[in-house]
């Protein structure tokens, strides 16, 4: 299978603490890297991680909360100096290129790339960003100011063939992307060869989502359905109900609540207050819920 | 002798590293704070050390590249969630307002103090912050765009009054500041009782410059002679010095030499390039010029 991944960099939420970093991850499809949020201090995690900054060429911001965004001057500076190239594209709302490309035109006046900004309206789903091989669509969440999460689907890879099947039929060059794409064979005796019989199937398309910051919101069920991996926030626990409800977050019980009756196939919790110096009461109360979940931590890679 | 330290968070240059972050430090002079710079992650770095961040009222910034201000989002929008209260000053050049105001508009709304520019011109020395007990003088530096050190100069505290002699001579209250200040006194019969043996001597009062980044400069020399304690930047050892040059910094040899000449009682080195995972080529380039040399590191406390 080939790699489809989320490298944990930060997980608190609001305020850093010497043992946590507010939120930043980075999702690796088949070693492109796709950042979800830049907190401060995201540079430095980056680069204490195996992942290979010159392969990073978008990021993806929820909101324009300090704790999710105040790591993109440092980063893109570093990253000049460290000679990375081609373009790099930030995904965010309107204000991220009002705020951020001031920042950026004072501060990285030499950048060895360009960055550009591409707008999301946070307030509707939409594909954001599509290659060959993964589609990003925006989730509409629910907080104190405009957000969005991410849907990462991976898009099918088409059939591999089998060589030994495709020398048999001597089947020409020019036919092989048609029968990569599924197609049959008819030979020069007008034999049907089954498409099955030339290819090994292609491999499943997996999705991730990632769901931050957002209050306890049931609309967010229909985009998230039956996928692979949901990361949802998990600020506060069930005794700290009310607070999450006034600052429009989650608690681990209602990210579990989403998702089992999304029957997503495993969860992660993150974004935890740091009023919890140790999350396993969050991951408690999540696992009486839904059984398959994992508390996100600096340096963990999820694999799907 | 009262509380005169400065305290190492960041001594990195340009590249925070996983084992070094950039350029901040605190002066904690009789527990009033005063942090000098704000590399990225200096909240974390401060919340981290045992300084109360409810005693920090001045941050000064001498100049606007990011290894040295990227922090001021984070640190302020956090003191902010903390509670803390009363005015927050940023002394720095007029562009620092330009740049950070708008961003403390936009993610800092609700902040339970006020935050104040206070202007520099880094081209001049100048005293930027005075109180009863420091006074703050500008220093120029040169580098690639304005900078500016700082002197922080204890103001010589008064006498103490010896309270036995007090009372033997039934000295009135409302002379007693003037004692403090140095008056002698007179009896009813005429006596004069020296002021020396009224008081106990004030304390000598100490001095710290912060001097980063800077090109070898014998123009500071003025401004620190005979000084308790200087920080030099040593970006570079001298097997790099053409780099030093074409980058305005300074090696460790240099810092040692400007320390030496202007008789200063102790140096210490830092504003490290990442190129050099361990600094003690530093130190030891140094030492042979400067023997009382120390070598800036995360957590260092250096008393006077």
């Amino acid at each position: 299978m080939e790699k489809f991944e989320v490298n944990i960099l930060g997980c608190g939420s609001a305020l850093p603490t010497s043992k946590r970093f507010t939120t930043s991850q980075v999702v690796n499809l088949r070693e492109k890297l796709f950042m979800v949020d830049c907190c401060e201090g995201a540079q430095i995690l980056l680069r204490s991680s195996r992942l290979k900054f010159s392969r990073l060429n978008h990021i993806f911001l929820s909101h324009l909360h300090g704790d999710h965004c105040f790591g993109i001057p440092g980063l893109i500076s570093s990253l000049g100096m460290l000679g990375r190239t081609g373009d790099l594209v930030i995904h965010g709302q309107a204000d991220a290129q009002k705020i951020f490309k001031p920042l950026l035109d004072y501060f990285c006046k030499e950048l060895p790339f360009t960055v550009r900004f591409n707008t999301i309206n946070p307030s509707q789903s939409e594909v954001i960003f599509e290659d060959r091989s993964l589609r990003v669509h925006s989730i509409p969440l629910k907080h104190r100011v405009p957000t969005c999460g991410f849907l990462f689907e991976e898009l099918p890879s088409k059939g591999h063939l089998i060589g030994d099947m495709i020398k048999f039929y001597k089947i020409p060059i020019r036919q092989l992307e048609q029968i990569k794409d599924g197609a049959d064979f008819i030979t020069e005796h007008g034999e049907l060869i089954a498409n099955s019989r030339l290819t090994t199937a292609a491999s499943a398309a997996r999705k991730y989502a990632f769901c931050s910051d957002t209050a306890y919101s049931e609309k967010i069920i229909p985009y998230i359905q039956g996928i692979d991996l949901l990361y949802h926030e998990a600020t506060f626990r069930d005794a700290d109900a009310a607070r999450a409800k006034q600052t429009q977050h989650s608690t681990a019980s209602q990210a579990a609540k989403i998702a089992s009756m999304a029957q997503v196939k495993q969860l992660m919790i993150g974004h935890f207050s740091a009023r919890y110096p140790n999350p396993n009461i969050l991951l408690e109360e999540a696992i009486a819920i839904f059984p398959n979940t994992v508390l996100a931590q600096e340096g963990l890679v999820c694999r799907m």
